[in-house]
């Protein structure tokens, strides 16, 4: 294999992204791989700079078009300084969110509808990730296990917000057969994480 | 009159846009009328946020896509929280600056063509102003009037780049001649500004 693989974790907050990708990066690493971590909105300078402005709790008057924006900025320069150059080297790339958390979250859970997508499209110039793993659990679930960490402004949002951020990551998984796997979240931590290495053994 | 208008200016660095803002706001007040003034990007404590990201000459990394995206962000908060309630109250609004910068300074100056118009069409809502100013001078002529300052990231670009910019202003004025008026800015200060006050009086 020359080139490396591009894999995402998506899900509602609470669904246990960053367990999962921890125990995916020791499996890989074991496996002899380099792997790269890396967040959205975040993971370079500049992508950070614009995390601070999308999740400042007291940044209230954001419009939805804005916030959608601004996620898409963050996201062009992630993948032109870091995700795309990893790969090409032969890099393993986990990255705990992208396009999909745009489409959950300002798509169907803003109710922007698919000009999010129009957006993104423009900002990744079509490049989208080789594996999309979906941790599903239900919004109730999930909010109850970050109930006592302090939320950032995304998080803060209503419970109806969290109930069509998860449809609407239900419906992608429709969409994107062939790229987004969902799991079942609600169970053990060593049972997902079996679950999430076999798929990623099918890739590499 | 029951709503306002929707000014903007553009042209290149050092054109004299500020001066002219200036002068048009005063002769509107004097004509009894509530002047708003704003610019981009910026005008909003989200839009400044913004505008540090963007002009802050540190960020030498910045992709063209992130940085188009950036100032369309800034973009829409500023319309949904300024400029639209402004003109929906009777106010006149003056803009420094609009979408035609983006479209001058990353679809022609950064080559990125009409994708640029597509990310901004979806950000404004096709929310577009009422009269377009364009200051049109020669670049090395306006480089040369802001030499003396200290300049932004954006500033320090190329020669080829304010040339291809500039050129780029020249395409929209021929694209929407509705909306841009060109108006030459080599001349006298007094000169100008009489020609754009007759513009505008031919609008209120």
């Amino acid at each position: 294999m020359s080139k490396g693989l591009f894999i995402t974790f998506e899900g509602g907050d609470g669904s246990g992204k960053s367990t999962q990708i921890e125990k995916l990066k020791d499996y890989l690493e074991g496996k002899g791989f380099h792997v790269v971590l890396t967040r959205e909105p975040g993971g370079t300078k500049i992508s950070e700079d614009i995390r601070e402005i999308i999740l400042d709790s007291r940044n209230t008057e954001m419009s939805d078009m804005t916030e959608t924006l601004l996620y898409a900025a963050a996201r062009a320069q992630l993948v032109e300084q870091v995700i795309r150059p990893a790969v090409e080297r032969g890099d393993m790339v986990i990255c705990d969110r992208f396009v999909d958390s745009s489409m959950a979250y300002q798509a169907y859970g803003r109710g922007l509808g698919d000009i999010v997508w129009d957006i993104n499209k423009n900002a990744v110039g079509d490049y989208m990730p080789d594996l999309t793993i979906l941790l599903r659990l239900d919004p109730e679930a999930g909010m109850g296990r970050i109930s006592g960490r302090k939320q950032d402004r995304i998080e803060l949002s209503s419970s109806d917000f969290h109930r069509r951020v998860y449809e609407g990551y239900l419906a992608l998984e429709k969409r994107f057969p062939d790229r987004i796997k969902g799991i079942d979240a609600s169970r053990g931590i060593e049972e997902i994480s079996e679950e999430i290495i076999n798929i990623v053994q099918d890739l590499i």
